[in-house]
């Protein structure tokens, strides 16, 4: 499971909840136009908080809303979360889906009924483990933790995290001055991390198949 | 600051407070064999839970009191607190100390009055993140805080975790299925896991110098 809560696999989740055929990951810009091109299809992704430069659009969930996302494919450019899609092939991982407070439900239940080794893969940022990638990983272990037998320091902090922050998320992250709270508000996307940090509103599961992700 | 709980840098700790001369750490057994050899001194070192083949001594403090150690040096092999040490020689570290909760108030107190940029390098397992060196991660930053400007999502997530399981650090471990917790208790070393949890048992600084580590 591919997790990159800032907001790469909840822009994602959100796309496909409102009804986005599919959803294309590529890990540069450059890329991202030439795919847009050839398949005639919608083109996002940013750079530094802004919508990077030859894309159509960013990476905010509020700008896939089901009158504009429904039928349509989308070319997503991310650095760190298409990075991780390339080692899990690599890896030969059985299955890729991804993850986000937004799916929480689908992806924990998806997991349950599927009895397989998971390994919860963090984006986090420019190399770094981060706040809010090891929050939703200690969300997603705390869910699940009756069904899998967990043999993992770093899920168990991570849950220990998570029962600490959940009554607020937000305030946590504030709290802590977490790097992306700081780098994304100082964006003015404040109302970005709230919304990456609710559950359940864009309940599906991402599926990753032919080089796209799918409902 | 190089920490590795569980054992090496607790050792240490405890060694230089008994009175040892010096603490000279390898990365082989090879190394501390012919170390030993040339220095006439102690040579000690564990491979799975037992004193390494053509070694004298293991990574228990319980090995190392007043009596035996006072005056003496020791050539210790610890794999992955000698990594790090490199690690920090290499980066051009201004200084080099090692951390445990043996020596938490000694090692605090000079950050504080050092008013120096520190990195916590937290040795880990198998270059897996572990669970008692965040934990002792987390109690120096908290201990530490009021004195630094702390930017940085792991140290915040280790002072949580620490704040969460300060009140029995020992009972969090075994909650938690710690690695650690379960490897070295299957080799019977409860005692050592308990006496490594322990606050300022062994109250010194020690400090990386000429390839030695001194008080």
């Amino acid at each position: 499971m591919v997790i990159d809560i800032l907001r790469a696999t909840s822009t994602i989740a959100t796309a496909l909840y409102n009804g986005a055929k599919a959803i294309i990951p590529v890990d540069s810009v450059e890329k991202c136009i030439q795919l847009g091109k050839k398949l005639e299809c919608i083109t996002a992704g940013e750079r530094d908080g802004k919508v990077a430069e030859g894309l159509q659009y960013g990476n905010s969930s509020f700008e896939y809303p089901r009158e504009f996302i429904e039928g349509k494919t989308l070319v997503l450019t991310t650095t760190n979360g298409t990075k991780l899609l390339h080692i899990a092939l690599a890896k030969g991982s059985a299955e890729i889906i991804t993850g986000s407070f937004l799916n929480l439900s689908a992806v924990s239940e998806h997991l349950i009924s599927a009895k397989k080794n998971v390994i919860l893969a963090c984006a986090g940022w420019k190399d770094r483990v981060n706040m809010e990638d090891t929050l939703f990983a200690g969300a997603l272990a705390s869910a699940v933790k009756e069904h899998f037998q967990i043999n993992c320091d770093s899920s168990a902090m991570a849950s220990t995290i998570y029962e600490q922050a959940k009554g607020d998320l937000y305030g946590f992250m504030e709290a802590n001055n977490a790097s992306h709270y700081h780098r994304l508000t100082n964006f003015g996307l404040e109302k970005d991390i709230r919304h990456c940090l609710t559950a359940n509103l864009a309940n599906v599961l991402p599926y990753y198949q032919d080089e796209r992700l799918i409902v």
